[in-house]
């Protein structure tokens, strides 16, 4: 490398496509933290990849559509046995079948050792040698695109994994002005953050410019720290809205967020970053408190039927109240109408990953419950996500897996789990090790169950809601101010979305509704009977119904009598 | 106190205003964090004070207008002999004759010892007792508006001085997720925050409400670490808001922010936290080095006379471009065209102290080039602010002083005081100890000065100039899309403000300008030649002109020859 003031710069003519190399910094072999290849993991030389070189046959894809999607997240390793892109796309008729708009990948940067989440990942311009490496995964967007699915990417900006980061040897990657959950914060704000600002939005734009992706989902924003006049994710986003004009293709931005700050998705005369969605966690908390009954951890701010119905009409619950979980306020309104803003799931990768078994919410309610679940998220105004094996109610679990070659880490993370649960009152030896290969291998997918009952039951209940979002453009609006909600305590909710309206019985005893419209059945769980403008549902059913009228706002539960009267 | 949960309670009803008490927590004697008086210190017992019982005068004020209004920075210890409240009552008049709109104090809140300058305060709710304490106060800002002058206070919310400072005892007031040049930062964020934000909105409530301050200065607003979907700056406008419909007065809130970021004053509509105005230090950078030469430490960003016109039409000059000092990108565009919410200034306290001998403007540079100085933030379209003394170039200079009881961090201060100042090459023993009892009294102005020459002249200028600036609407204006500039790297520099053109000569030799129209002079700091649309102006000079029509862009020097043919 030559010295040019502060700056080194590496140009060996000699290195060629394929070739691997090192940069030798105070004698050490390092990666290079811009490789786009580690053939042979964190520690190992980096290859030289021409992006050109791939032969593309999407020439003719548009892009996709986020707000009329249904979208999929997958995790290369569990998704199929083989655990690798090749593996990936041997599943994508099955997503198409189901009615998916487009797949998610968690993140696929190369992270240590051959099994993990992602987002421990150090070579963020490198996707994962086991599942594939650059071309593995080019192959994947290519075929998703070919059979008609967008693809969006899983990224990691907030933190880099413990091990392979090699970051600190090159520059000032990091700062000590904030603390994160992962120690020293990136550094987006102090001196010299304008490379590292580069280093990341340049990776953002050869994701969505080599490899084709359409958009990215941003891993948790709320510990991306900066005080600059331009955040971070606003630089971003006028960085991938000019690729968009370059390319003439839409890019999506997706932020995970735990601050209920609209300001993400708020416009930029608007003083926001301009980003295109972001998780709803008040959604899923709510909807998850309500199906399961559950009060733990963060859990303990949602429960209510209120709650849920706030989070379908606003997509955030707490939007400036006290939270007892944070003790402080939190949030605030989002002063935005469109649900398209907000992606929604019943589940995702760390809620059933963050339970000590990795259960889904298959595995903690009925299958009656389920299909309610089911339906609130698919026919909800924002849009949906599933995670890989929902929709058959899937017996694996996803559990949390990794394979640290640094043994002392690896020790460190099995040691930690085995504490963050042993707090909730488990025995230790009960909870899977991390690092044990077997905990990655009950994690796969068996793809022999969607053809099983009742799991193929589940899936053609799945597939029925998409079919009947994308058939109805009532449910395929995104409109807040036009979404009303209808409750009781007592355990029912009907959510009205133009002439179309979804009741739900939660509760475990049958119930009669008086709507103030005569309906009639476009869908149910269970057998649902109209009289009149009163309907008559199950225990734990939930019923698709088309109304003449708007639904009244005195929609309430009537006595047996009173309907026979 | 009683114990409520997590709170205690206090409630003693045989205490009277004018009785003293302590807390007491753990068996520690601890003065109560919102104290209203100190009589005896930061570590002494708190006195009960009742607001109702101050004897108001200035039933008939109603406010005073900050965009119309020159400003002038005051500190309570050094502007007046006494030292007091009281002392600096008797200044009044002098600057209503100079033609000041408003005062600003440096923030007077309980701080350790006798002698500081205010930032170190530690009893946020109480006036210094060697000041005069809430009566004297009171008596000041009710004296202030009786003359017709409003009153603005300058208020610490991004940390507390280190001696006396027990909140910690209290509660969660701190947080280490961030760090501050103090040390920890506020908890404005993390949990219990909602209770610390109320403690420092309530504290700027009394302060309007109870003291009848027009106005706050929040003293270095980037220190104030946040990220809340609704930041504190933003709470605290709406608070602000809130009490200026109940009392029927308008209040401002004025930043310091070392971030170039509009998002303070933006109106909410557009996501900005709505506060009145903001300081710019980058019009002080850019106007200081042009004037003076110097590039050290954060001067080495400025120096171009291309800056300083930078400065004048948007009051940034890092407005995104790369900051050499920073390393990094700094800034945005405003995209705010009202002049009236941006404060400059030739000098200020920090830039007066913060130089080890605590050098105003006039110990730098020609009275000559004070004058240019004068004239080009006075007649700016910005808030223009003075500070104490600076009208007739004080000979005393403005040091810093501190009087900490803690011996050893008193120690400490001298010590990082020495140290800051040997690495810019002083000699240790030279920088003044800002311990030392002489510090303080030389830094005190001398009110035998304004009435003698040359301090006379000076001052007769800065009153013409403030009654011209009044006098003439195209100088009251602060539309910034009319503010045009002219300039040479040369040493000139025209400023066009409607029909009025500011015309200064930096360089040290006469120079004749074309610039397009006819034109008179209005005031001048030298004699000044007119000859048809050329001007010629003797070496360090500034003339106001009344001019025909527009400035001709084509503004630029012309010869003598050129000018005779």
């Amino acid at each position: 490398m030559e010295r040019d003031g502060e700056w080194f710069t590496f140009k060996d003519s000699s290195l060629s496509p394929g070739d691997d190399y090192y940069l030798i910094i105070d004698g050490l072999e390092l990666p290079d933290p811009r490789s786009n290849y580690q053939p042979e993991g964190v520690h190992g030389p980096s290859r030289i990849v021409d992006h050109g070189d791939f032969q593309w046959s999407d020439q003719a894809w548009e892009g996709f559509d986020l707000s009329t999607s249904v979208l999929y997240e997958l995790h290369i390793g569990t998704c199929s046995p083989q655990g690798t892109f090749d593996g990936a796309i041997e599943k994508l008729p099955h997503l198409v079948d189901l009615g998916v708009g487009a797949i998610e990948l968690m993140p696929v940067a190369e992270f240590p050792g051959k099994r993990g989440w992602g987002y421990d990942g150090v070579d963020i311009y490198a996707p994962h040698h086991h599942y594939g490496g650059p071309d593995g995964l080019k192959r994947l967007v290519d075929a998703s695109h070919a059979i008609g699915l967008g693809v969006v990417l899983d990224v990691v900006y907030n933190h880099l994994g413990p091990d392979g980061n090699y970051l600190s040897k090159f520059a000032p990657y990091f700062t000590d002005r904030y603390l994160t959950p992962w120690g020293a914060a990136v550094n987006f704000d102090d001196s010299y953050s304008h490379e590292v600002r580069d280093f990341f939005i340049d990776n953002a734009l050869m994701w969505l410019r080599d490899y084709h992706f359409d958009g990215l989902r941003i891993d948790a924003v709320h510990a991306i720290f900066d005080s600059s006049a331009v955040h971070f994710l606003e630089e971003l986003q006028v960085q991938v809205a000019g690729l968009e004009s370059e390319v003439g293709r839409r890019f999506f931005l997706i932020a995970e967020s735990d601050l209920n700050d609209p300001r993400l998705i708020w416009p930029k005369e608007r003083g926001g970053y301009g980003l295109s969605a972001q998780w709803s966690d008040d959604f899923h908390h709510s909807l998850h408190c309500v199906l399961t009954g559950e009060r733990d951890g963060y859990y303990e701010d949602f429960g209510s039927v209120a709650d849920l119905a706030a989070s379908i009409r606003e997509a955030y619950v707490y939007s400036g109240r006290f939270s007892n979980f944070r003790k402080r306020n939190h949030g605030r309104k989002t002063g935005i109408d469109d649900g398209g803003r907000f992606i929604v799931y019943l589940q995702n990768h760390d809620q059933v990953g963050n339970r000590a078994n990795g259960e889904r919410t298959s595995h903690l309610m009925s299958n009656e419950r389920l299909k309610i679940g089911a339906a609130i998220v698919l026919l909800s105004p924002f849009v949906p996500m599933l995670f890989q094996g929902e929709e058959w109610g899937a017996s694996t679990p996803f559990l949390y897996f990794t394979d640290h070659e640094d043994l002392e880490l690896g020790e460190a993370v099995r040691r930690g789990r085995r504490q963050e649960f042993a707090s909730f009152g488990w025995d230790p030896d009960e909870v899977p090790d991390p690092q044990d290969p077997a905990t990655f291998e009950r994690s796969k997918l068996d793809w022999d169950e969607p053809l099983q009952s009742p799991h193929f039951d589940l899936l053609e209940w799945y597939r029925s809601l998409i079919a009947l979002r994308s058939k109805l453009p009532d449910l395929a609006s995104h409109d807040l101010s036009s979404t009303k909600t209808f409750h009781s305590e007592s355990g029912w909710i009907v959510i009205e979305r133009g002439r179309v309206a979804i009741a739900c019985n939660l509760s475990d005893r049958s119930i009669k509704l008086e709507i103030g419209s005569r309906s009639s059945v476009l869908l149910s769980s269970a057998p649902i009977e109209v009289y009149g403008t009163v309907i008559a549902m199950p225990s734990e059913s939930v019923g698709i119904l088309e109304v003449e009228r708007a639904v009244s706002p005195g929609t309430k539960e009537v006595s047996s009598e009173r309907l026979d009267g």
